[in-house]
């Protein structure tokens, strides 16, 4: 039945379609579910009283200028403390490079109405992190995925695909990556650094869960990689930071690190979309992070989700059949679990739900078709005892296919 | 001379180009120019101590909700409070008509997102707000303007122009208009809606300044009066309203009234867009609002605002020569001059500049050309004193120059 609406949509609100993790997001309501399903970041762990005290602080400081509009760009003292906080010695970093955006997935975004015309390639990891297929459905365009190991992107296939597609960009999550859990080696990281030159391309670096390492060494960010090698800031890597899995997601509060010339052009993106990031929002960030909240919250939330993490790993060994496969991410909140091939995770999610646990089924990361036997597990936004009788209830939704 | 990433643009990035206000905005930290540019409201008026009280009882009874994910929709007690304030006996509003946007200037795009492909035709009225031209030029649209006078848009302009042009869409600020501060009369109102109907296209209302009315008498909306007519929410009229000149500009909080079936699809939009606007923001803004803020707040306001108007009408009869034009606005935040034919306000600009005065050009308001003879100056934002001796030297500047 076509509505009187219908004839008015344009070309591309036809194929809009509600998230599923925001669909699924809903059913959290529903008292005793336990969901594995959101990235969220567990509520005892938000900021409250320091969110609080700093609040206190900027109104009566700066109160007029935290209410009033401000420049599209961002409030200059964050700016200059994402630009402090990315330089080194080899590579300097300034406020002209940062934007400052609502959230990581406006910088998604920003970046396509700046650079994806209808028709143009993409490479994607496959899976990749669902927030950035929904927007850039909108644009038209056509992915090209590329497949994955516990190392991450398998970087030899990318040559092949790069000959084949043209892409204009390739968009990665090299640690901790969403949905996997996987996290790109140092070897590829070089490798993938240095194909992007070869070939020209654009590579889109989202950095969200770097922060949250339980266990082994932090590698080089591919834009300080490519920015040691080009002494400066790299043309051609544009990166994606956040302020919502360490301060909070309530807050939407991002940005994007990219040469000045493109950060201007991305400004004037901005201006025809929001004007401008709140100010109160951004100035209560800078507050925090320049009175050393990060220095305080980080540590205090690694041994919390590194034992949630050990938690769900040991209840997958205890309660799931030996057929199953999961990932064993560093960091991060996410588990990627892949099922036996003849399984389809979203029949699995149908019976989970009459067992009261949910979680996202996989096809929802993949641009490119294929995933049918994969889903995602967060173990960030539940406390352990939830984590075991979550897993082993879904155990018992799986047994009944398997 | 073209840059290595000139190739990689979107077609649409490459007419993108700065708002004038916000280029402008930036002179204004020069700290004694006088500026009547940006539609800034008040700053001594921003609710500080207000929005501090708020914000230590949510972070004390809503902590963990204000900084957590949320849904895209918004939070649900502030679309309940839009939705009842917009009900009247004939027109039942729901919070499924409402969505909570972050600024009304993103309801701008979320619309244009949703409703308009490439060469889609849109009614605007001449001059009219920047801000959407601005979104809107991304979309690749074509403007066909109509011409106002003393009481709003020409409405018998009108028909003629929907015969030819058969727009998807008509946008039209009712009441205080920005940038020319002129209201459309009750008549005009009847008639514009019954053409909607008759010719079967789209209405966006934009209703930014109602509440600051110095005198006369309250007129009903455009959604109103469709509403009345239609005996409950109408299908064509969507109306876009803003937190942003009575509560504060730096908290980026707005919201779309629409036909629920409208409000999903711009649902879905929003996902892509920045998830939703920060929970953070709206439980601020909705603890403020059911503590009855308006009401304390807007008679604060009003008596401010409308010195500063008369203020300002009394220097421009002062010191502007006999040549000159200007609206005499029942309230908002604007005032709009039409200069001799022959003198163009991008040099009066410059003049101006030099006497350490600015405003905006009338250029920027005119999406289909024409309006280099006008400009749009600002009263709400500049005390008694900067009013008088801004206007006094404008008129020196423009005496320069007749």
């Amino acid at each position: 039945m076509s509505s009187l609406w219908e004839k008015f949509y344009a070309q591309r609100a036809r194929t809009l379609s509600a998230s599923s993790i925001r669909e699924l997001l809903k059913v959290t309501q529903i008292p005793d579910i336990i969901s594995f399903a959101g990235g969220l970041p567990a509520p005892e762990l938000l900021p409250t009283e320091e969110v609080a005290a700093a609040t206190a602080e900027i109104l009566r400081t700066h109160g007029t200028q935290a209410l009033q509009y401000g420049p599209t760009e961002g409030y200059m003292p964050l700016r200059e403390w994402v630009a402090d906080r990315l330089s080194t010695t080899e590579m300097h970093v300034t406020p002209e490079n940062i934007l400052i955006t609502t959230g990581s997935q406006q910088a998604l975004d920003l970046l396509a109405r700046v650079f994806l015309d209808p028709d143009d390639s993409l490479l994607i990891e496959s899976p990749t992190y669902m927030g950035a297929l929904q927007t850039w459905n909108m644009y038209g365009v056509r992915y090209f995925g590329v497949p994955m190991d516990e190392q991450g992107l398998l970087v030899e296939r990318l040559e092949e695909q790069l000959q084949r597609h043209r892409p204009k960009l390739i968009y990665v999550l090299p640690t901790f990556q969403n949905p996997s859990g996987v996290t790109l080696s140092l070897e590829r990281r070089a490798r993938l650094v240095e194909l992007i030159e070869r070939h020209g391309l654009l590579l889109l670096e989202d950095d969200a869960y770097a922060q949250l390492r339980y266990e082994g060494e932090d590698l080089p960010s591919l834009l300080h990689i490519a920015g040691r090698a080009a002494g400066g800031f790299p043309d051609r890597v544009f990166y994606l930071g956040t302020f919502s899995k360490v301060l909070a997601p309530g807050m939407r509060l991002g940005w994007i690190a990219a040469p000045a010339e493109v950060t201007h052009k991305l400004v004037m993106a901005k201006q025809g979309t929001d004007l401008h990031t709140p100010m109160f929002n951004q100035i209560i960030a800078y507050t925090l992070l320049s009175q050393g909240y990060l220095e305080r919250q980080v540590p205090r939330i690694l041994p919390v989700y590194r034992e949630r993490r050990d938690v769900m790993l040991a209840a997958l060994e205890r309660h799931f059949p030996a057929q199953v496969r999961w990932t064993h991410p560093e960091g991060g909140m996410f588990i990627w679990v892949t099922l036996p091939a003849a399984i389809d995770s979203a029949d699995l999610l149908q019976e989970a739900l009459e067992q009261r646990v949910i979680f996202v089924p996989g096809r929802a990361f993949h641009a490119t078709g294929g995933g049918a036997n994969t889903l995602r597990l967060s173990f960030s936004n539940s406390k352990n005892e939830r984590i075991e009788t979550g897993i082993e209830r879904l155990g018992q939704a799986l047994r009944a296919l398997v």
